[in-house]
């Protein structure tokens, strides 16, 4: 029992990974099609070829899923830490460039209008979005602009968080809202602009 | 003929000034509790207490009452524009702080949620509002950054529409995605924050 045990895990292993990863990309895919409202556990168990108890053995909601699957989207990108040469405002326009060349990818768009469609209007998945997504990410901001502080590339006496959505705001909103073109152009005047009023 | 006519104007005009308010308040009213997509000619008039056809004489869409809906808010409560005391940071801070009470009014937050759960997934109604409520807005905005560069107050080479997003996106964003409370302490903190780098 106990060597077929050891034979089977790595094997076990693989399987379950393999199933983990088709389950999270069958969710993304499936919530940017239908939109959050009329995604079910059930949809995602048959676009990933897996059963429901499958699903059920990792996760107890539809909401849990897709956080765990934007998490590992953004994971899989950023590996962590955002970038630090030293120069932050290339830093700032290397992620900030990215993440609109990400809200302007269907694969990451759609999903993410689905769950947004559903935040707006829904104060329990917003405040899940908020502890979830929004404040591992936003640490990991914070991190880089502390850096930058004690490079003496940033003010001291600069609220952290103001800091971060003065950086990161204007683009998420012109993304919902669509009031603009999401270029690097863009992108690039709102760091100058944002750090400006930043700097020491 | 011509006599009956003109005694009869200025009661019909009132009727008529009663009637379209009674629809646009019946609007606002009705997209807060059902929701933009189940929001419908029908059910505006029956709220309002006037004829299907009334509202069609008027209006072509529902998203058409919306819009004037919103914009009746917004002009009854800013009457046109920024405030210019000649003190730029006061001043936004005054419009600021206006804004993030009335997005905590529900009279205001719940019919503009509904709108935002669609302009989120809709790109044809985002580009309505981008153009029939945010830009003229973001124009009276712009008039007053105009003014702050020809008093000496903000720099001249700052991209106005840039100014106006590190401004007000971080609030609308913090409101949309409820990241954070929308205090007069924030405000206060991103104004002068964002002013540090739009200063000459």
């Amino acid at each position: 029992m106990r060597s077929v045990s050891q034979k089977a895990t790595p094997d076990a292993s693989r399987r379950s990974e393999t199933a983990r990863r088709a389950i999270l990309t069958a969710a993304l895919d499936l919530v940017g099609r239908v939109g959050y409202a009329k995604l079910t556990i059930e949809g995602i168990a048959t676009a990933a070829g897996v059963g429901k108890q499958t699903i059920y053995r990792w996760w107890p909601s539809k909401g849990s899923i897709l956080f765990d699957a934007f998490l590992s989207l953004t994971t899989d990108q950023q590996d962590g830490a955002l970038p630090d040469t030293g120069d932050l405002a290339a830093d700032l326009k290397l992620v900030l460039r990215a993440t609109v060349d990400e809200l302007q990818d269907p694969g990451f768009d759609l999903p993410m209008r689905a769950l947004h469609t559903e935040i707006v209007h829904d104060p329990v998945l917003a405040a899940d979005y908020a502890t979830r997504l929004d404040e591992p990410m936003r640490e990991l901001k914070r991190d880089r602009l502390r850096a930058a502080q004690r490079a003496g590339q940033m003010s001291e006496d600069v609220d952290l968080d103001v800091a971060v959505d003065l950086l990161f705001g204007p683009i998420l909103n012109r993304w919902v809202q669509r009031t603009g073109p999401l270029t690097h152009e863009y992108v690039d005047l709102v760091v100058d602009t944002a750090l400006r009023g930043l700097k020491p």
